[in-house]
């Protein structure tokens, strides 16, 4: 994705760069940082530093938009295993532009948009120091909301799809937390592949309107936490699924699980309802169904720019700019109103609200 | 292993046979049935029947002992998913003698020693004819125990320790339930294996003793279940495991799972606490920790005489002659005392004791 261009002007560019990173001493990052662990509100401060040198191999970007995440909250609240060390800026996606790029970078150039490919970079800042090879650059056609919340939910729902089932067209998942943000992208991704998906969300006041804005997305059916119990669709219009998605956890899990075709796989990402998976000794030894999880943190870890990688990340885009993939709603903010888009963003129930910040 | 054997001394030997067949008609065969499914004692009879005449393909097998599993106890019950139609002869293990073979039956003889393959065939009972596919020729000098209890524990305790991590030498791997008949085997065929294990059982007036039987098996470490939940062996003198057993559920099998070293499996093949498995959610997404359950019926009919299923018995029966794999502790009991026996093997508190069934 990253084209490599050699020309004489690109040496004359380069030329024109170095000179510009001598005034870069002079220039103001504001930076979202924490000191210490516990509720993200409090704990998160804002701070003004200086801009220093480029080093050879470092990208300064000028971030255009970063999302707040749960696992952002997680991370700033100690509870989740992240490599951290602390003081930190949060911020494990985002997309910025290109300001100048150290002498040995010579796949980016000034104005290229870039998605940084490390939870661990933080990118709740106005201006980052990137390492090069840590950075992707992404069309600039593609949104930036599409671009800063490109590499945790798109990329856990294309490979949970990808990798835990031999699915065909015509097959059925079944995944619960459907309207989250990774739901609805598995929605839009198992439709590209043919795949009918069977969506089970909790129930609320306005559940023909969620219903409905998920069968545009491309749900075959959408279920409430009481409905799917008592279905008899896997007995009368659709084969049992070959695949479960869970975000949930207990009962809810349980329920999915217990649709399973024998010797299928129930992947958990997420546990919304703060409670553990539960299989029956049953489903497990006489239906041979699987339980495993996902963290998409280590597959790109494991994965970091094989073919399997390239070929997500090419897909993933070629749908965003075809729009077969769209994004959750969400609710722009800038970045120095953090304290009120954190108190929003988690309440007393946990994550609620998917907050983007944005930096001009 | 079943030979096979030409000589003109056979085919006069098949002559002497077909003219023993004709008298086959007024012997009798005394069985246990159950028409229904219910409480055991309850349910089953004992009926005796005239031995109809052998079809070419059928071996006549005068049995010689036959477990009482409680796999039995919940095919009796209606609790098992097994295949069984009604009426029907329970038992699903067993070892005989051959009396006398169908025409077309070249592999076995006379005297030979048989075990049934198949769990549905129906071991309770004085005579039995079976399909000759179906039976296993085993070593005479191997005990009448070790081949009636062939096929099913020490098969799941191997499967189990073969096929769900790549062990190696100085491994670890942890068990809960390790006293039971298949924990009792894996202790043994671990210790051959060159594996530590780690064997969790419940607390009782003769711990010291139970503590001291595991070890004389093998066993490198014996904890109950309140001393797993703080041990720090962990910590200090060995490996985390690369595997756990888990045939109780609950909050036990939780324990044993915690263990685990990252991407590593725990096997389910039993539910003693009549609990599910619970696992928690940072255990399968961060830890990549995988639950998966193991039937050997189901492995058994999948890869019937393949290569592995042949070596599987081969190892077997050796590290059985060579007094390498013990059986677990057994009563003796008359088929004709099956009442009394059903009454003690399953007690209110479900599966209690192991009695075998002799035929003379």
């Amino acid at each position: 994705m990253i084209l490599r261009i050699k020309s004489q002007f690109i040496e004359i560019f380069n030329i024109t760069l170095k000179s510009n990173k001598r005034s870069m001493g002079s220039q103001i990052t504001s930076k979202l940082v924490f000191q210490n662990h516990g509720p993200p509100a409090s704990v998160v401060k804002l701070v003004d530093e200086p801009i220093t040198p480029l080093r050879p191999d470092e990208v300064l970007v000028k971030m255009l938009a970063a999302p707040i995440n749960p696992a952002d909250i997680n991370t700033i609240e100690g509870v989740y295993p992240s490599e951290l060390k602390l003081p930190a800026v949060p911020g494990f996606e985002g997309v910025g532009k290109v300001v100048n790029v150290g002498d040995n970078i010579k796949e980016l150039k000034p104005n290229d948009h870039v998605v940084p490919l490390k939870e661990t970079l933080g990118t709740w800042r106005t201006y980052a120091k990137f390492p090069g090879h840590l950075l992707l650059k992404v069309p600039k056609d593609l949104g930036i909301v599409q671009a800063a919340t490109l590499i945790i939910n798109p990329c856990t729902a294309y490979r949970m799809l990808k990798d835990f089932a031999n699915l065909k067209p015509g097959d059925v998942i079944i995944q619960n937390g459907a309207n989250s943000a990774v739901g609805q992208n598995v929605i839009q991704i198992a439709k590209r592949m043919g795949l009918k998906t069977v969506n089970v969300v909790r129930d609320r006041p306005e559940i023909v309107d969620l219903k409905c804005t998920l069968k545009n997305l491309g749900a075959h059916t959408v279920l409430t936490e009481e409905e799917v119990k008592k279905t008899d669709i896997f007995k009368k219009s659709l084969p049992k699924p070959k695949l479960a998605l869970n975000c949930v956890g207990g009962q809810n899990a349980l329920e999915i699980l217990k649709t399973l075709q024998e010797g299928c796989t129930m992947v958990t990402y997420g546990g919304m309802s703060r409670k553990p998976v539960i299989a029956p000794t049953s489903a497990l030894i006489f239906k041979d169904v699987h339980v495993k999880g996902f963290w998409v943190t280590s597959w790109n870890k494991q994965m970091f720019k094989s073919k399997k990688w390239l070929q997500m990340y090419n897909d993933l885009i070629n749908m965003m700019l075809k729009k077969e993939l769209k994004v959750p709603s969400h609710n722009f903010i800038h970045f120095k109103g953090y304290k009120e888009a954190l108190e929003k963003a988690v309440d007393s129930k946990g994550y609620q609200k998917k907050f983007i910040l944005n930096f001009d």
